[in-house]
């Protein structure tokens, strides 16, 4: 041990990261925050900026300005872990450099897998990142372009195929259809955009697979009423440019393929050498500490929890229980074991549509949709992103039209190196 | 001439050919813009983007809105024009369809230019589009970052050159210096972020040559007291990846330069084949008319009429302006020669600091400022547009943050045949 404060690194700002600080706000220690990004981003919102609602920076937040005023974060640091060493306690970064820590919070979360399939995520692009969102955003909105100036081939533009029926899923297909029936409607002169078709695929016999299920029917059924075909108990045996073959060997011809269906955990798993499970979820103790490594825990998306589900609220409880298991050890008290709240789920379909679910009380709907919004903006960092999310929000529902509905170039991460 | 009502073709949807389409808005006339992007760009914002404070799509308004309601714009194309044919009267487009018309505008605008020193566009980017403006914050936010963690380096890190004292030279060099003391000041660990240096280039005798030396004067001083070091009377001779050398033979280590000098016109002016000046702009008639074709038009940037400034209200009156001739033709009125009405002058040097030349009025200081606002304000398009950049500015105001502080990808624009 240093004589020094305990230094605790956090590598990852997610939810899991950020609560895993705040949690150790009072605490006489040194935390060194650690990310390849400097903001958090508010993933659960991520598919309106694919849907080209909101702006990227509604949804991110500087991680430094997070901070501002929490003293005992010492360090933010934008670099990536290249190794772990457990014995020597230090993470080796990409600049080189080497940090050592007395705790260290593994919160890196994960992103979308294609199932062994990576050949399909150039045609079928996922969303995880910001990046994902903005080219997302353009390949929808080019599509009509596209469309416009090649009716002839307006049957397979104007076609698009969301894989995977969990929340993104649902969430992604009802923004399509709203984009093309609401917001782009009657600006075109060629082509009809109300004629685009959205087909949601699932391979489970419900969409949103997790949730009880009334609130599965429920949910297709308000699919349905907006004009998402919704295909359930079927998979995706093929995708390329020109579009889908599906299980049972049906063809879709498509423009646009959207990708929502695996998780895989991030690659630190693999780094820290520790059991994982087939998704690189790392096993972990009831404390949410490694086995035989008290000193380091794993929260979040990169955890796996018998029974927690990959969801921010879950999350943010896996931070936060980490955060106090270091605050039990200072306070020489015993720690105990992490204990998952259900403080119930709730998925949009689109404008004014939801289902929510919180246990005893289920229902779909307006006022489901209404509870996901004040959540939603409850939860969103920072006074100024609430005030702007809900005034754009306000805008889109009550004129129909989109705010953020421009075509940018593909943003492209920084090479290695790369200022 | 065909028998339908006469088609007429914008090309361009900067301030000149919004503002010659909305000027054809009474007519009997069929009229089609084309343009590379899906969006109107205000420009004048553009270093808001580059410096955090605005979102993209805050500045940035789809083609297909703005004309929802405008019945006679028949059609808005996403293409670039690769050839011009007088005598049949029709466009070439990049798709090799081919587009006729009767009546054409041309209003493409300007880029800017590096005066045949084409390879300092790597390490000096420039202002001009929405991309070039990503990628400055990119670059901006990422200079802290990576002082912060090559401290022996921060000093040349932490030095930005911006080459150009004209209005976007000025205010984003105010702009960086803000960030830099007010923005970014406390949220760093090793590097001080307000002992950031600034430098402003410019080869005139003055900055904001352009405007009364009263004003430059005002524009200088306030510039100093903000702390950016003014060099006046001085070229660039070479810009390299470690700073840049001066015609003095001063070298300053730089780790980012902006380029904010030259100004080149689009090179629909070469396509077109006829005379341009120096930078490539078009002469025309007194009635803003390509000599010897009455039916085709050059407005705004790309137009070179002596005493007219390249600013927006300018090109605003010329697209106006061709949309007239057009109407008087219709008719059967005579054409009258464009006359440009000044109506003054306003550059912003930073928060609550402006010059404003109002021909006899001319001020300095906060009341610039408020007036800057107001004007930028009234002429953003979109009602949602100003409430958000309102917000966004009284936020960044009172606290002195920055809303879209975060580090995207750097934005690529998409290849020829991309979706």
């Amino acid at each position: 041990m240093t004589k020094g404060p305990l230094r605790v690194v956090i590598v990852g700002a997610g939810f899991a990261g950020l609560n895993a600080a705040k949690a150790l706000r009072q605490e006489p220690v040194h935390i060194t925050i650690v990310d390849r990004r400097n903001f958090h981003l508010f993933q659960p919102l991520l598919y309106q900026v694919a849907a080209a609602a909101l702006n990227p920076s509604d949804i991110a937040y500087p991680i430094r300005s997070i901070f501002r005023r929490q003293e005992n974060v010492r360090s933010v640091l934008l670099a990536e872990v290249t190794g772990i060493n457990l014995s020597d306690k230090t993470l080796s970064l990409d600049d080189a450099s080497v940090l050592p820590y007395d705790y260290l919070i593994l919160a890196t979360g994960a992103t979308h897998s294609y199932f062994g399939h990576d050949d399909w995520e150039e045609v079928a692009p996922g969303l995880k990142t910001l990046e994902d969102a903005l080219l997302l955003r353009q390949r929808i909105l080019a599509a009509f372009e596209e469309a416009e100036r090649n009716p002839d081939d307006a049957d397979r533009l104007l076609t698009f195929v969301v894989v995977g029926g969990g929340p993104t899923g649902v969430e992604l297909a009802g923004a399509l259809i709203e984009i093309a029936v609401h917001s782009l409607g009657k600006e075109f002169d060629v082509i009809d955009p109300t004629r685009a078709r959205v087909l949601l695929v699932e391979g489970a016999p419900h969409v949103l697979p997790v949730y009880p299920e009334d609130l599965s029917d429920s949910a297709r059924r308000q699919l349905e009423t907006l004009g998402v075909e919704v295909l359930t108990g079927t998979m995706v045996s093929e995708i390329d440019e020109g579009g889908v073959t599906l299980s049972d060997g049906r063809r879709i011809e498509s423009g646009l393929v959207l990708w929502a269906a695996g998780v895989q955990a991030s690659k630190l798993g693999d780094i820290l050498g520790v059991e994982t499970d087939r998704t690189g979820r790392v096993h972990v103790e009831g404390d949410m500490s490694v086995p035989g490594h008290r000193e380091v825990f794993v929260v979040g998306d990169l955890a796996t929890v018998p029974g927690v589900p990959g969801v921010a609220p879950a999350a943010m409880q896996m931070g936060r229980h980490a955060g106090r298991m270091i605050e039990a050890d200072l306070r020489m008290r015993s720690r105990f074991p992490f204990h998952y709240r259900n403080k119930g789920a709730l998925a949009t379909i689109g404008r004014a549509r939801a289902v929510a679910d919180f246990g005893q009380v289920r229902f779909g709907g307006f006022l489901a949709w209404v509870a996901w919004l004040a959540i939603h903006i409850f939860y969103l960092i920072g006074f100024r992103n609430r005030v702007l999310v809900l005034i754009s929000w306000a805008w889109s529902y009550l004129t129909f039209r989109r705010g953020a509905r421009i075509i940018t170039g593909v943003p492209r991460l920084p090479e290695k190196g790369e200022p």
